[in-house]
């Protein structure tokens, strides 16, 4: 982690983050039997990532980290953690800090800030949806101005939030808005949004893709990396899809793209949400993550058991 | 209100609140020019609904009144003053305590009850939506438990949230889950839904009904009374659709039914969301209701003044 | 049927047919066992109607009729047939004549008029969708002029076309591009919508409700009769609710409803689709008609009989 | 356009024809003023898109075709013509076949067969959905039974049908219900499923992705081709594209994807429809194809020419 930003003194991009790039893992939450949050299993967790996937990057209290599940002063504290043990090990700490409160988002805006954090990522508002692009510009304005010199991300999961403005339209003009805004986090399908966001995109904004299973089809359309929750599990095997690609070897990052597809359809048809998913990473990693929290129910240890076998079996075809 | 509840004896209704009847007002929360919440705007807003609109109840905190843009210290301080102003004026004062986040809800329930609120609602939370009727069921149980005797009513939404869960099937056994268990705010358009529920419902549940513009489908079908942001300055009008009702006068409540409905059309026509509906409150009551809060941009003085006007129009021609 | 229609003389309503009221069956299809269509079993449907259900008018090739599977031959044959045998027995035998296709509905029209039935009926195409109220008019415009002295019916079932339009909208204006224009199918949940439409006709248009299981609340909104699959076994039980709703015994009418509800909920837990109603009807009437066309797969007989079971204890409860 | 076709003694591939690859345009059909269809402008049209686009390949009758407006007589007369225009030019002619009716797309299967298609493609029935892709195959099965001989294509456009059926589902074993299967049009935007179908498919099967916007993210996925309406005027700079990405060559092939993104954009933002892009390809082509049939309302003049202004100036900056 590097909380040493670089100020430029250009107009365009007053303050700038080290860009994000490569694989980012959008951690689960770690809870105890009971369904507190479990500050002591973070420790082991990013030496895991670091050490048996190669994933060097982290998202914190995001979707997969059942964020908004968490009450505010939770957020804060596994915030503290996951830079805490980040520090100088891990590349990037991002920590979500949108919620359905304006103000509790800028809350914990400033709180990152306080804490060291690598950049600040903001979903939008899903209970009240903003009408417009430019209405949910301003949200994202309003919490970004609350810690104005943390590198700022945008996070589109229109699937989850049922908010369906283009993210292009989201970008327009946001420099001006929002000085510190350093990227995306894309978890869509729509690739032309995606490729008009790239197009539009500075050089030193980063592109990370969010919907694991289509990576490759994001990685032609030219992201710079990518966020996802399979990554604290298979993080090691998409280094790999990443490193082909990058070396021009579409035929090998296709094989690996097969295989994680083959992986998640197996768990889909098991019936796979963020619960099962939780439990797959804590029968992959040997990490006690304990049950996701209410309205999740948690998964049942034989299904978590079956997915796990089957990625197994399936990277060990590789 | 009333804060004494009826204690029963039978182990399936082991406490019950009054049970609520007739037009329920889903208010609107008053904010400052700068968006800070206005607790000084409390008083003459229930002495309005009183004398103006002869509502007698009053559904805070809900989706009317931002609920979820606001902070759990902001709910706290207006369901204070909700329940000190509506003290020996109002019938009752139903807060709502529903949140993403369990922890969050459970101690507006507790706080709820702390200030002798009459009755809690929550809402399934949607971000993380329940994937079962049962899985919500037993998030309800648990904020419930939180605060044990206070009457509880569940608030189904599924246009908002995007859980489609049948409420039917929600309230399947919930009596024993959830002692004080007391009724429905259902505000969805699905009246096989809402039957269903009125033909399971014993006798002092109440059922709410949440779609304004067709009260009277829902009356036909055994509503027992209403829950609605439009009876904040349409009570008047829909009280007098109700007693028609009552008297068996079909050709009057339908024609006060359609009245309201000419002047949703209206409003809809021209782009009505809550940010409008919020204004054209302040329009025709003289309240100071202030700006929504970011997600939502204000609205347009004209149009809401329009609105306004057309609204006047058509109830003069009664 | 009764084939005269009163030509009237006024510039709004120069043509006429007979108001349609009461119970209309929307007929099912019957097919031989290989797929064929079966004129054969017609008659004894008529007479199933007419004596075992108390229901005098039919709705054909609806889409409980799988109209949209049948060729344009195929429903030119079933439709001299239906007229046929309801000639001098039932009151109205409404043929629905809309496709994809504006040319094959306009000789569908044609042909309808050709054979003397009651009244045609259009719904909106669903593959290319009308963008607008407009747009769906003028397609509804060309097929009537096929048939100018045929009364006309809108049907509007936005769950099953896709096309949102509110049916309001469409009624604008529509007597001077239609003529012979006379009502509606509303087959929707939106109650508003179907309200205004009630608000808006002039009194020989017929306002028929098509969502059986929540029939109760159009009556209230102002339905004149209602259009549905269920009416081919549930006639006789909603003729009762109707009288009672027009006795104003509310409390009876809604006993029924709930009745109506029961089954469905069981059949909707069982998995219901048209396929699995036309298998109902078989079970319930002894009538063969036979199974349903792909892309319906024929619904397995233990599961139609259950639900057939299940009818005649909840009716056999009254 | 070549009809013979290799039949091999295989069990597995009893019958290939020549595999489709590269671009194919998806045609619009032309139509008279009076919106009869037009066979004389299909020689021209053929024409144009060898010369002008280089495109070789067509697949008439489709989604751009209005082939659901059109009645089956219609379609016959079109597909007999583009069959002449094409023979001895074009590579491949596609008819698509499908039709709500089983009936009305076996004939059409029948008769593509007669006059020496190169293949015909059917796209899920979508007023009555399948329920199960098991139920799908089924009615593909039955109509490729029809013309056993010729090639045959599915057409999964979810969007538009609204049966959310994964393709790769619908794959299933899908060799021993129809021997002529060999390939899939894919109009849809999750790559995972596409990505799916492309692992599954034995080499000789064509996989054709019709979201021209997105076109390099399933290259990258491993597309043979692409089918869609904007190759009709766009052939010439996608052929580009696509040479680009056999070279390797991702960064051109990106910069032609942002350049048709950005035309799509811009005839988006102004509403973007089969109308309009029926009069775009007449305003950048010069053929006259008329206006489309209702519910489609014809594209205003200055619209479709604002978008081939911006179009021929996207391009010319290249």
């Amino acid at each position: 982690m590097h909380s040493q930003h670089i100020f430029s003194h250009t107009a365009m991009t007053p303050i700038v983050g080290r860009k994000a790039t490569g694989l980012v893992a959008a951690t689960f939450t770690p809870l105890t039997p009971e369904g507190e949050i479990n500050l002591s299993e973070i420790r082991p967790y990013v030496d895991y990532l670091l050490e048996q996937q190669g994933v060097k990057s982290i998202f914190v209290n995001g979707t997969t980290g059942e964020g908004m599940s968490l009450t505010v002063e939770e957020r804060k504290l596994l915030a503290v953690e996951w830079c805490h043990q980040g520090k100088n090990k891990l590349e990037q700490v991002i920590v979500h800090v949108g919620c359905m409160s304006l103000k509790d988002s800028q809350e914990l805006a400033r709180h990152a800030a306080e804490i060291g954090a690598d950049g600040i990522s903001v979903i939008s508002p899903s209970f009240f949806k903003p009408a417009t692009a430019e209405a949910l510009r301003m949200f994202l304005q309003e919490v970004a101005a609350a810690a104005p010199a943390m590198p700022f991300y945008y996070y589109h999961i229109p699937a989850v939030t049922g908010v369906n403005l283009r993210s292009r339209d989201v970008l327009e003009g946001i420099a001006n808005q929002i000085p510190s805004f350093q990227g995306l986090k894309f978890s869509g399908s729509d690739l032309m949004d995606f490729g008009q966001c790239v197009n539009y995109s500075p050089s030193h904004w980063s592109l990370l893709y969010g919907i694991d299973e289509q990576l490759l089809g994001a990685l032609a359309m030219g992201a710079n990396g990518a966020v996802g929750s399979t990554y604290n599990y298979l993080g090691s095997s998409v280094n790999r899809l990443m490193s082909a690609f990058d070396k021009g070897d579409l035929p090998k990052a296709r094989t690996i793209q097969f295989q994680v597809q083959d992986i998640l359809c197996y768990a889909i048809n098991l019936g796979f949400d963020l619960a099962v998913n939780k439990q797959l990473m804590s029968e992959v990693s040997g990490l006690a993550l304990g049950p996701p929290r209410l309205p999740l129910l948690p998964c049942p240890h034989p299904k978590a058991l079956s997915i796990a076998q089957r990625l197994q079996q399936i990277l060990g075809e590789q």
